[in-house]
């Protein structure tokens, strides 16, 4: 169905080039009919990557091979599809990675252990690579730097917006430029990494340095969004760092300790949590985009594992559909978490409404003024446990009618 | 919203008479207007009691008494109401619980410590004693042996049908009955026991004995349900055995580990699965009864995981709505469970079809034939991981339209 998010941006400017960057898309018709589907990037001095994959069990074909040449620390291309996951196909599945991987370095001119491989879209079907040594030659010659709106545009599946971030960041005194996209709409849980997401700068940092942006980046952006609690098999977070502002007289930096990173650091988190909110803001079929924040927890973890608890909920979510301050079930949720908690200590907020305070219903609140702020597009949950000093927030969406109607009929 | 399930039955027969149990119920006004509400089972002389309740941090006042007060091993009363579960009330549902005991003990005559109550409807508002108080005098004089199915009937909240069960066992040559009610519906999930189930039996058995047949039922009965995996606040199973059957020269047996009592446990376990499979077959919205059954695992328990991940997967619930049978996102549910698996040796079979094996697509499965099995409105989904011998099954049903209208309107 063709669902769009009342989230969704009507204009989306597209980013800045990166030095060492070019980028080239293409309809291969590996699913979709009439729209991209495959994205190239190559890295003509190379790039120094970084990455964190799903948690699953069943990951991807694609998954392994990234988990497998992530070690060699330098990449000269990636390849993106959408439409077909290459998950759970087996012996035909590396087969198909190898000769993607083949027909990528041989139109690169590189080795196909420095290509990395992305696919997502349907789950459990073959993915032919035919499409892939198609067009990949041609796209290795006609890739040009920018693009990246396109790009994100076209690994999108049930996605409705292309999701893109970017910000400056100060090395030493020097400007570097990050760039990210994303996909993700439904199978979105937080573990290790979710759903696709690509970073580009031309610092010239290291791939351990690459890999410790990630590692500091991702527990706080995309491990913090849930749309249905479903983890998907193809999760992966790469970081692409070209060295290309070098050129411009950026020192270059090796060890991921370097105070001088700081500032890197914290813009590769920022374009991340950016990404990570537009995920949530384009859960599948949803009326609201909602912040979990819980305060007072015994830990940080502790109050991530009930931020989850609440925002995985199916009864939370669709109270939150039926714009229904419903703090029982918020309570509900708190005790399903598993975590220390005294009910008698709790407090429940909707925005700055106060529903609830030490384990039984607040006598000062309005009904009235609640239900007024809960008809909101974009709504805030707090919950304060008031046992100790851990905090966290999740982004999170209702869950709809819409979300049923999108996933009883797409096989993906 | 007035939803019916299809598998409610329409012709439901009553249970047998237990011998020292007298039923009595009542409209008292709690929340609905024009139906009973609350129910009033007195053991004149007295019962062993067993009890499991719900592991969350935020568990009712109710289900704080009967911990409290299940040491002491005998029940003369039981109380139960629908319409509000007296969570989340703080002090005032203490006062609330005591209250009602108190009113409970002086129409049956007994002590407070003796009266065991259960609540079930809406979290967060305060419990009125009140219409506890008005009732529970007349009905202590009006209970009379059996009115079970009028009983469960009274126990109901959003459930469309009310769910008995009933069975008879032999203990050392002689008979003894075991009747079984139970409500559940929604927030559903299965940690402990789930939702309210009342066990009650002639059998001339001891509080110990009690107990161990509840902790032999209850992980292989309620706790293989899922409805939306919301674990409930007031999560309670109790079995009263009040040992009429003594009466008849049954052997009375006091040793949990006596061998005379195997028949007796298979039973309960037995009604207690038959209670778990209604509540299933009642869950909020379905058109989908599933069973989801793992073999091959590494134990019982992560069978069972496995299991669950499946079942609370939002993406394989609403396939099931879609009659989609797919096994991508089994696939996915598995590998997001966190248990051992080898994607590589999985197999999938809806009903006897099996889809795929040794982890990719079967080539030689008909999609037609597949099409039209998920058709039926009781499926059975099978997951072969061929690492182990651990097998589990649970009940659940699909995630449907009709769950989002019952749940963005209720304010449960």
């Amino acid at each position: 169905m063709d669902w769009v998010s009342p989230f969704a941006p009507t204009d989306i400017a597209d980013l800045p080039e990166i030095g060492g960057v070019r980028l080239a898309t293409a309809a291969a018709g590996i699913k979709y009919r009439d729209r991209k589907d495959l994205l190239f990037v190559e890295f003509d001095k190379g790039a120094n990557i970084g990455g964190v994959f799903t948690s699953s069990k069943c990951a991807s074909a694609p998954v392994d091979w990234c988990r497998q040449h992530l070690a060699g620390g330098t990449a000269r291309a990636l390849v993106v599809n959408s439409g077909n996951a290459n998950a759970f196909t087996g012996m035909r599945g590396q087969t198909s990675t190898l000769a993607t991987a083949q027909a990528a370095a041989e139109a690169a001119g590189c080795r196909p252990e420095e290509v990395f491989l992305a696919s997502t879209g349907v789950i459990g079907e073959p993915l032919d690579p035919a499409p892939f040594s198609a067009h990949l030659g041609r796209l290795a010659q006609e890739a040009k730097p920018g693009g990246f709106l396109d790009a994100a545009r076209t690994i999108m599946t049930t996605d409705s917006f292309p999701k893109v971030a970017s910000a400056r960041a100060d090395i030493a005194g020097e400007v570097v430029t990050i760039n990210a996209i994303a996909k993700g709409s439904g199978m979105i849980a937080p573990d290790m990494a979710t759903m696709l997401a690509f970073v580009f700068t031309d610092a010239p940092v290291s791939a351990a340095v690459a890999q410790r942006a990630l590692a500091q980046a991702v527990p706080v952006s995309f491990n913090c969004v849930t749309v249905d609690s479903d983890t998907s098999t193809s999760d992966t977070v790469l970081l692409f760092a070209t060295g290309a502002a070098a050129d411009r007289g950026v020192v270059s930096i090796d060890n991921a300790d370097d105070p001088a990173l700081a500032g890197f650091y914290d813009a590769v988190t920022n374009v991340c949590r950016d990404l990570a909110i537009q995920v949530a803001r384009d859960g599948e079929g949803l009326s609201k985009f909602i912040e979990v924040q819980v305060r007072g927890a015994v830990s940080d973890e502790s109050a991530r594992k009930v931020a989850l608890s609440i925002a995985n909920s199916p009864l939370v979510k669709t109270a939150f559909a039926g714009e229904d301050a419903n703090w029982g079930r918020v309570v509900m949720a708190v005790g399903k978490a598993g975590e220390p908690a005294d009910r008698d200590r709790l407090s429940i907020y909707f925005g700055d409404y106060r529903v609830a305070s030490n384990g039984e219903r607040d006598p000062a609140y309005s009904e009235e003024d609640v239900s007024n702020y809960m008809k909101n597009s974009a709504l805030t949950l707090t919950v304060e446990m008031a046992i100790g000093t851990g905090e966290a927030h999740v982004w999170t969406c209702d869950l709809t009618h819409d979300y049923i109607a999108i996933n009883a009929d797409y096989r993906s």
